[in-house]
This record gives structure tokens, C-alpha cells and sequence, in this order.
């Protein structure tokens, strides 16, 4: 059966392209999805992608993660470092966690060195771009592979 | 008249009984509201029980409670750490909130420590389970009584 | 077997009643005791009341607890935020322990704050006058009975 | 053409005139619309003028702004010193910020003193009410004339 | 009769518009006064301004304020952050304060973000250069107005 | 009628005299408490002298001085920076009190700067040594004097 | 031959009696002068009085006490908290100096907490209003006759 | 003449052998106490032991102990962390203390990790259990011999 | 040309495979090491791999690589917490640097989650094991390409 | 068969006898080799004594010390301070480690009051001087004997 | 021409040689004039020599340097630590800034670490005594030199 | 007879006028110790020159500087940040230490405010880049001459 990744996209990410490009490229998040598609297939995964503004939004979809996907990919943006409650929904769903972040966190300002997602997650990719969330796919077969 | 109260329940807690049951116990949510109900009817109180992941949503209902509730009991979750906005509408909304956590928040993670609930609420009932709402629900009916 | 609850009650809560009532109420700690009195028997409880503004005689008494008692129901006061011997008692006594409060610590100065017994207590009731020993006992016999 | 200015309000600020009034004052937030109509007007502004609980509105409000308003006046309310959502999106946004707030938030508790917006944001005007709002309407105008 | 305000502006404000332009501007403090003059003259207040490097001085100046002036606005420059003596005599002036800074004080260093004037200031314009005196003025004429 | 005053003494200060004489003096105990007799006497003041190394034993002496006596001086000693517990009774008693350190406690160990005593203290006189009880004494024969 | 005892007052002392009453008392400092100096013909002593609201003149006027004066009763108002150059110049002038304040500085502001002069005096009186200078100049007596 | 150590033990230490037995090992204070006394007799040592659970006790016998034992061993159990009247006595006493305790603080609970007894000791000798006591003993003998 | 990396391995990196595998997992640093040739060798690039236990041994490599290799991969094991030497020969060498850690650090000791090593990365890959070396090599595969 | 000791020095420990006696004594390192070398036999114990300056080469024989001895008794010198480096040999190396300091690091300047090694240690014994030693030697024959 | 150095001394410099000389030496200010007089006319410099105790005063100094002066000597004295005003003054003059101490500020009390004008200074010499000047003509001399 | 200066240089010096040039200049190592050879020879000094990046020599050096050279002048580069082991070299070697920064350390990130060295160094010349070195070798001078 193939296995399914959902990758979680948070606040602002539907900007990407346009916002800051300095910190963070040029790329759409509609060419990391493309990329990611591709990536998948030949990974042999299916993968969805989704983004919101909306915590609640966040933990609904993580809830619903629980039974229907293999592993999440998690790049929470801003609620990185504030949300709790994405926290308290990755630990509950049970669902392996790779968190990704686009720029290198650590090399930013203070308050975005820690991260509330990395409490919940197996592994992090940061800094790489939407390169990451390519990696972050290969970890998840890897991971789906070795059980 | 019949007094009312308003239970109100943050993100994740509607999960309760799947999710982490050596932290929360195996007792769903809907067990919960059934024991309040009970328990409301044996202290002729009206009980209303509501639950939400999305912090919006829950600075509405606290707004909505002012001239219809005559107590708040507030379970709200991760929110508790992180929400000045549900403070400020607990506040606003001057009507006596009592604190409720499933789990001891002092035993756990450091951030869990901290609650923004506790500076507008009346008191507060950690670690008893659902039980602890039904606790609530007593000294709702007694602060409704001694006025 | 009646099951046997200890309330122990720490420095200057022999004075309540008198002492700054705008913080703690005009309800004395005979009152209280009485209060509980009535709520064991209805509880099937056995109920035994003491208090002691000395730390090292609370050490004691939480000692002899051990295999004397089902379950122990704690308002240490002052000393909830200084000893560390009250806690390695509790700790060392392996009764399950209830931490009580008069009134609602975590709005009070910072110092109050933090409390030792928490590391040692199932649960917490606070900012519920004397009717929060009440809840006490009823938390205790629930544990009682569920074991 | 006219320069169009979106004052956005954060949660809570709906129940203005009727909560906390010593801290708030009694005008409501209509009240404050209707002034910064009457003032917009005589500057020869457009305003736009919005509340929201739910900071993921607030966050799809801001980005939406980018190309549609010259000036943004921010009152994030409870947000203010929460969230890293908002300051991302007026980060990303490209329109000049005017954060502004009904109490002077430096004289209120600790953890009302450090400001997320700030960080987005050209100016500050604090603890003057309702009239704070139309003095940032009249810089607004100066900053779109000085270009 | 006319309402008087007084301006009293900190050390190194006399260099306005020679010392470090990309954060203070251009503009020079007699700019600054002889727009206030204008502004005051349309408000139909009485305004008079001050500038001292010595922190004595800038008490003696407060002190004296006391039944002389109705309104202070008060740029204290560097005393902003360092200045118990300037808090104390705004405290003891009994006249209401506006706190006035031409920079963003919350976007530059750390130990620029406290302000103890703050502690005596009915409110707080900062980040809108010399345009953000005026601003002062008119909320001083407010003020007077509104009692 | 002659006012009365409690002089309390805290743990270790029945070594005076003995006890590291450069950071305490050569002074006694019995010294000190018969230079207060004297000064009493000449200031027309009852003084009575106690000390005790139990946290405990000092609570009670000072939940007995409610009614009793007139004005407290209090040497809590060590527990001037440990005990809550102290600190409370001397609330609850609703005497004034002098705190009173032999040592300037400002000059010594970190740990020695913070007095939980001072919370209750209407003054404190620290590091003149004996001499100090002596002024203690006159300071609480004025607060009687002036009510 | 006379001891003399200089008495420095720092910032803002000149407005005592019109200044805060409830936090400072309604005596003027002529009328602490006018006890300073009744006491010090009684003790035997000569006093001088000066306040000052420039850190700069304190520092001279200390400079100066080395070798004119025998004791200084130093009060340094709000520069107590923030003067490490009146702190070096008591280094300085090795004369021994008595901190007094009129408010317990210990129950107020946490920024008040802190003296600079107390790691230059023998000893500290606070809390007890302008009587404490009185208790200073016996201090001061004593001293000097003990040498 | 045989020189004589007086070993103290704080608080719960009577518990020891069946409280948390994971952190403290099963050997009572009896048994450690037997051991001690076959050490001591080789060592040429008499030694005296002891245990309470008040802090006003330990206080008392640290004091006796000056002029009557050559060396203490103590171990104060909780109160090393809590206890600055016990450090007070230690320093006073003037005999030379060796720390003990069971079980390694340094990897325990952050509170267990500052000691004030370290303040006032030559050593420490910690996490080596009951053998510790006897370990002590003989440091104590080296020290009385190389005086 | 065939880019060139250079893989350094810090203190301990040798034991992998041995030492704690429940945190470092079962793998041997030569496991990796051939993985990693295998992976260079599908990307096109040549590797180096090298293990140290010195400091010293580390800055020496670091500085040869300048104009050696390409791209630079860092596990630098426990010196990524302690070691400002490392981070200045890495700014030094120009060389760009990905981070890799076995285990996700920001889940282990509060000293694991600061890196010195980050203030100099690119990116980094954490908690993946040796499989995060892999994806490293791939990054860097792309960094060479984009430029 | 015999049990096997390495007894590893720190940075500056060949100095000792020469270096700040004051605070380290006059015995050599050589002295304490003798003494221990002594004792070993008396226990029955093999001793082998190191010392280095250098960090790697500590980590190195701490790694070789797996499946060669028995127990290890460390003295890291300044790198118990600062040397994770060293932390991870000792966790990886699996043999029991007792930590001896000359002098105790708890009375000495701050940043020598944390030790990394008793993250990895059973038992710490500090300033007994190089009787230190010989008693982490006894210690360790307990160990052995007791497994 | 001939290149001009204006050095500036703080508070309580002029005190030099008299006060604590164990901290500050016997060499008065006029001895290090003098010596910096030498020296700079062996460097081809012209040097002006000043010493306030008011913070105004030398902000007003520095504010005239520009222009005027190529380099500036600063000693600040106490205000190094405290005075964001000289800081402010020193970064508005545009002259380079060398910063002398008499002592080693780092080897003093905690709050002598911090200096508010390193932050606008080239470099510093600190613990060389009155030599240090001499030092820091060279330096400047080499500054003008090199442009 | 010629006294003797050793100069250390800490890791990465090596790369001098190649690394991050912005901050460290253009000048290599082998300039600054032809200057100071140049230097030294105008003192009339013997001076020995070394560099390394291990941490271990660098100990190792400074112990051997003992009886062979007058004076040490230490760059220590990121170990004067981090480490222990060589201010515990300084302390022992009993030679006078003069402390060298190419940069002014207190304007860089914030970790590089501390230095270790400053614990054992008379005092410290930085920010004068090479130039720093050869003030050192002044200093050195004038310490040998004044003995």
C-alpha cells in the first residue's frame, strides 16, 4: 500500500515568493508542492499539502492526521515558536513529525530559536529552502521503510 | 431561576480519552458532559458544555456569556499557557470563572506552569480528572448561592 | 472499611477568620473542620484535623501518616512555598496527597507562586474558601473508591 | 487619488465602552469609527475599518492589504504581545504600520509591555484613547505626503 | 484663558538634524519648535520649549512646572532609560504627561526599549519624528478640553 | 497607660558576642536587651525580650502579640530571608513592626539582601549594630506617640 | 572639640510635604532641617543641610565632607538607584556615612529595591520619615564616640 | 585524647531504608549508624549520632556542638537547600564540617542542586550512600590528625 | 569538475553504534561513512570523511579546507555547544557549512539546544541518523549547482 | 581477579603543590599517585594515574577505558566546567565514575559551582585535598564488591 | 597640521592618587596630564585635558569636540557604566573614540563589566594605570595617521 | 639582563589578514610579529612569538612560560570566551598577563563580551587591531621597569 504524507504548511507561507525574498526565496509554495509531488511519486508516496492562517485550522487538521497519514511534514511558520496547541495535537495524533522551516531559524532573531514543534517531532530540516521539504519526503519513505 | 453555567473546553480535549491516557485518563469528553449533566441536575443548575480548537472561537463564547451565564468553568487547554485574548475576554466579561485542568499542570513541562486563565478566575481544580468539573460545578452552585 | 482522610493545615491558619478576612474569608478553621465533619460522614469518610505553624512537627505527622491514613489533604500555607522537607515527606509517605487553598495563590505576590507540595500532590483545589476542603474530600473518596 | 488607510482592531476591542471602562474609557468602537470617518475626511483619507477575535482573520486581513492601503493603523489588542503570526504578516505586507493603543500598555502588567507589532511598525501611540486613533490617521496623511 | 503646555526636550536633542540623520531625520529642533509654535497658535495653546543636556536641570525645569504649565511633553532623550530623578519630579509635578520620541524607541536597542518616564506618562508617540510633537500638542488641547 | 513593645530575636542571635564578632560585634545578647531595658525605661515604653532558633516557636510569640503589645522589633536572623511563614504572621497580627539587622544585610552574601520581614516592616535600621534596637525602640515610642 | 555631621539630600527632597504625602508624609524638609538641628545641639553635634537635584553637585558636596566632616547622613533620593558616581566619590571621601530614606524603599517599586549607597555606608534607617534623620544624628554620636 | 565527631541528619533521614528506595538504597539510618560506629572505634573516633526533623533542633545542636565535638558530618537532608539559620550556625560553631549525602544532588531536580551547607563545609562527599557517613569519618580523622 | 565535501565528525562519533544506542541508534560511523560514498557517488561528488575527539584537530581541518572543498558537512558533536573556536575557523573558511546532528538536539538536554555551529551554517539536518548525512550530501549536491 | 582503577587528571593538575597553595595545597600530583598507589594495594585494587591538558586526549582515554577498567575516578580540572565533550565519553563509556575536586567548587567563584562530569558520575568527593583520592579509591573496591 | 586629541575624565578622577589606591594608585590626574603633554609632543600631537563630575557637562564637551578635535580620549569614570546620555553624545560627535580605564573594569564589582561607551569606541585600554593614556595617544596619533 | 616577553595567539590567529577582513584587518600574523620584534627591540625586550589552535598547547605553553618569561601578552582568541583551563594556566604562572584583542570585543556578538582572561590579566588593550600588540609590549615594559 502506498503510504500517505500530509505536509502542514502555517501562517503567511501562502506568501512565499513574494514576501521577503532575502530570507526567503523566490520560490511559490505552489513550485515546493510541484517539486514535492514529483518527489513523492518517485519516492512511491502519496502526499497532500496543505496551508492556513488559522491555528485552529492547524490542530483540526493534524487531529484528523491520526489513522489517515504515514508521517507529517511540519513547517508551522510563525506558530513555531508561540502554539502550544499544535504542540499538544502533534503529540496526541501519533503520527511521526519532521518539522521544516524554509531559512535557518537559529541565525534569526531570538524569539524564533525555539520551537514548540521540535518538542513533538523526530527530526528537523531547516535553512535548505524548499529543497527541505524534498529531504523531508526521502526521511519520511525512510522512515516508512524501517518502520 | 435556574442558574447557569457555561463549561467551556479548549483545543485538543476533544480528543480526551484517545490521546495520551496515561497523562489524561481514558474518560472521552462526552463521558465528561454526561457526569456534568448529572451532576447540574442534582444541584439544580443549567449546564451548557462547549468545545473548540481555535482560540477565536472561544474569546467569542466568553464575550457571549456575559448577561447569560452566571459562572464559567474553564478548561482552556494549551490556550491557558499561551492566550492573553481569552484572559482579556475572561475580564471583560465579569462573570466568576473557575479554572479547570485534568492533569496537574504544575507536575508537567515548565511552559505548562504558567496560565493566563488563573489571573481572571476565582479558583481553580487541577489534576482530580473529569471529576474536577464536577467539583467546579459544586462551587458553582455554592458562589451562585452565597451570591 | 471506612477509609480515613488526614487534613493537615500549616502556619497561621489557625488564625482564620480574623487575619486579613478581605484575603481569606471570615470562616474560622473550627468552621472548616466542622464543614468537613459533616461532608466525611456523608462521604463515609473517617476524618482526622490538625494544624501546626511548625515545619519539622508537620514533617511528623505526614510520617506517621504512612499506613495510618488512605489519603491526605494538604493546605501547608506558608510553607507550601519554602519546604523542601514537607515535600520529601509527602514524597517518602506514599499516600495520595490533595493540595488545598484558601484562596487563589497563583494571583496573589509572585512568591506564592510556586509551591512544593505540587510535586507531590495528585491535584490541586485553590481560591475556593473552606468549601475547597470539602471538594477535597470528595476528590478523596472518589480515589478511595476507584483505588 | 485618495490614499486609503485600513485600521485594523484585534480581539476584544468589539466590547469596548462596556468592559473594564477605568482602564478603556466608555466610548465605544463605533464611537471611534465615526471620529476617524469625520477625521479621514478632512484629511482626504479613505478608511477601512475592521475587528476580529480570531488572529488567523487578522493575519489574511493584513496580507490582503498589500497593494489595496498606503498606511495600516494597527491595534492588535491581546495579539500585540503574542503573536509572531501577525508580526510576519505586516512584516510580509510592504505597507507602512501605525501601531496604536487605547492604554498606555507600558503602565499595565509585565507581560503587556513588549509588543510584537513594534517590530513591524514605523510608530507607536499609546494611552490616548480613541483620539490615538485619529492622530495616527492625521501621520498616516504626512507619511503619504512625504511619501 | 489660554492652557499652557511645556516641551521639554533631553540631551543631545540640540544636534537634531546633524547627528545620525538615517535615525533622528533632518529636521532640527528649532524646526520642531516653530512648528509646535504654529500648531499651538491653531490650538489656541500657549507652548513653550526647552532643551538640557544636564539631568538637574531638566528636574529643576519639571519641578518648576508645577502650577505654571497644564500639559508636559516630555522627550527626555537618553534620561528616558536611566532617569529615576526625571520620573520622580514628573510624579510629583501633578501635571499630566505626554511622552514624546522621534524614533521607534521599541525597534533600536535593547536598553532603549524601557522607558521610566513611561511610569509617570498618561501616554506615549513614538517613531513619527517631529510630526509626533505636534501630535503631543494636539492631544494636550484634548486634554484641556476633556478635563 | 505604657505602650508595650515585643523585641523578637531570630536563630543564632543567643550567640552574640561570640559568633564572628567582625561581621557582629562583641557585643551579647543580654547586652543589648539591657541597654533596650534602660531606653525603654527612659522613653516610658514596657519592652519584653525573646529569642528562639524555631521557626515555629517565633510565628507563635508573634500571632500572640495581637492585642498585647504595641509595636513589634523584629531580628528574624536567617529567616528575615527564607521564612513566608514569618512573614504572614506578622501580616495577620496588625501590629506595626521595626525591622532591625545588626550587619548592613546590603553589604553581605546576595542571598542576604532580600528580607521577606520588610513586606510587614513599617522601617527598617540595619548595621548599627545594638545601637540599633536602641533606635528601634525610640522610633516605636514616636509611632505611639503620634498614633 | 564638635563632631560634625554633613546631611545631603538628593533629587526631589526640596518638594517633600507637597509631593506624594501618602507615600512620603506632609513634613517639609525645612522642618526635618529644624529637628536635625534641635537633635544635634542635644547630641552635642554641628549639621549641615543641603540638597541638591544634580548628581554632579552631590558628588562635589562629597568630595568636599573628606576631611570637614565627621559622619554623612546621606538620603540620595531617586540617584540611590542609579549613581555609581556618587557611590565612588563615598568611596572616595572615607567618612563613614548612614543611608536614610523616608519610605521603606523595600515595599515599593522593584527598581527601588537596589542602592548604590549601601555598599559605601556603615548602616541604613528607613521607613520612618523624617524621624529617621534624627536617629542617624544619634547614630552619627555614637559613633563618633566609639571611634 | 579521643577526638569525637558529631554526625547530624535532617529531616526524613529517619525514613531511610523505606522511602523511595530507588533514590536512597534500603540501608537504614540504624544500619549506617552501626557502620559508623565499627568505623569510628578503628579510627580511634567517638562519635555521636543524631536526627531531627525541625530545623530549630539541627539549629540548637550545631550550636552545642562548639567547645564539645572536634569535626561534624552533616547532613541536612532538605534542608540543606533551604536552611540559611543552619549555615549561621555552622559558621558560627567554628568546627569544621564535612557535607554528606546519599545520593548524588548534582543529578536530581534543579532545587536539589544548591547546597547552603557547601558554604560553611571543608567537603562534600555525595551519591556514595551509607558508605559516604564512613568515608567522612576517616577525612574527619585525617583532619583532627594534621590538624 | 567534481565538487568536493568535506564530512567532519566530532568528539565521540567514533563510538557511534556502540555507545547509547536508544539515543545515537545502532549504526557505526563507518555504516555512515559508506552510505555517504555511495550517495556522493550518485550525486556526482567526491567526499572526505573525517573524525576527531580534539578541538584543535577540528579548526586545523576546518582551515585547510578553504579552497580544498565546497561545501562543508558539521557534526561537530559536543563541541557544537561549547566550542567558539569552531564557529570562528568556519566563518573563516568561506566554505558553505550544513549542520547535521543524529539526534534531534532541541529534544535532550536544555545545553544541546543552543549551537555555535548554527551561527555559521546554512542549514541544518537533525534526528534523522545517518541517513540526515545523506540528505546533507544532497544539499549540498544542489548548493553546488545553484550556485 | 583484580579490579582495575583509572584515576584521570585535568588541565593545570601537574602544577599541583606549586600553584595557588592556598587554595590547592602543597602536596604534588606525584605525592597523591604514591598515596594512592598505596591504598590501591591495601584494597586490593590495580591503579592506573593519567593527567593531560588537553581535552582530546582525556575523551580519548576515557573511550579506552570501556572493557579496561573497572571504575574511573576523575579529576577533569577546569573542563568539569566547560567540557561536554567530556560528559559524552564518560555517558558512552559505561564504566562507574567517581568525581574528586581538591578543593570544594562550592565555595569557589561561581562558574566552577556547575559540574558536567556529575551528570556522569555516582558520586562526587570535594575538598578533602589528595585524601580525597584515597577515599574515591575505598569507594570504588565498595562498587566493585557490591557490583 | 597638527592632529588634536581632546581627553576627557569623569567623575571623581580629580580625586586620583588620594583616593583608594590599592584600586586606583598614587599617581594624581595632574601627574598624568603632564605625562600626556610629554607625549604628545613626541607624537606631533596637540592634546586638551578635561575633568567634570556632571554627566551634563561632558556631554556638552563632547558635543563641541566635533569639528574640533580628531580623536577622543575618554575616561568616563563611573557614568561608563550608567550614561546613555555620553554614549548618545559620543556616537552624535563623529569623532573616533578610544576608551581608557585606569583598572581593569573587568576584575571589579559586576556592574563595572559593563561600559556604555565601549559601544561607540574604536577600542580600549583598561588596567594599565596612568600609562594607559599614554598608550592611547600613540594609538590615536597612529589613527590620525592611518586615517 | 633583557626581559622577556612571550606573545600566545589562540586558534584561528593563523588566518589573520585572509579572515572576515571587515573585522580583522588586513594585516597578517607574521606583520604583527615583525612589528613587535621592531618594537621589542626599541624596548630593549627579548620577545618569543606563538600560535595555536589547540587549547592543550596553549596550556601547555603558559605553564612552561613560568621562570622564563616577565611577562605574557595573551590573545587567546574563542578560548578567552570558553575556557577555564587556560585562565587556570595564568593564574598558576604567576607571571603578569596582558590581555589582547585585535577587535573591540565588547561591540561583537554578545558571548564575546565575557573573557576568562580578564580573571588573570592586569589589564587589556583591544580593538587597536596589530597596533594592540605592540602598546602590549610598552606596557610590558614600563611593568618591568616599575617592577
Amino acid at each position: 500500500m502506498t503510504a500517505s504524507v500530509l505536509v502542514l504548511n502555517g501562517p503567511n507561507l501562502n506568501l512565499l515568493g513574494t514576501r521577503e525574498p532575502e530570507t526567503y526565496g523566490r520560490e511559490t509554495l505552489a513550485d515546493i508542492e510541484a517539486a514535492c509531488t514529483r518527489r513523492a511519486e518517485a519516492l512511491g508516496l502519496a502526499v497532500t499539502f496543505r496551508q492556513s492562517n488559522a491555528e485552529g485550522e492547524l490542530v483540526d487538521w493534524i487531529q484528523q492526521a491520526r489513522g489517515t497519514h504515514d508521517v507529517l511534514v511540519v513547517n508551522a511558520g510563525a506558530y513555531t515558536h508561540t502554539s502550544v496547541a499544535i504542540l499538544d495535537a502533534l503529540l496526541a495524533c501519533e503520527v511521526p513529525v519532521i518539522e521544516v522551516h524554509l531559512s535557518n531559524i537559529h541565525r534569526r532573531e531570538d524569539f524564533r530559536h525555539h520551537s514548540y514543534v521540535s518538542r513533538a517531532a523526530v527530526g528537523m530540516i531547516a535553512g535548505l529552502g524548499g529543497h527541505g521539504y524534498e529531504l523531508a519526503l526521502e526521511a519520511a519513505a525512510r522512515m516508512v521503510e524501517t518502520g
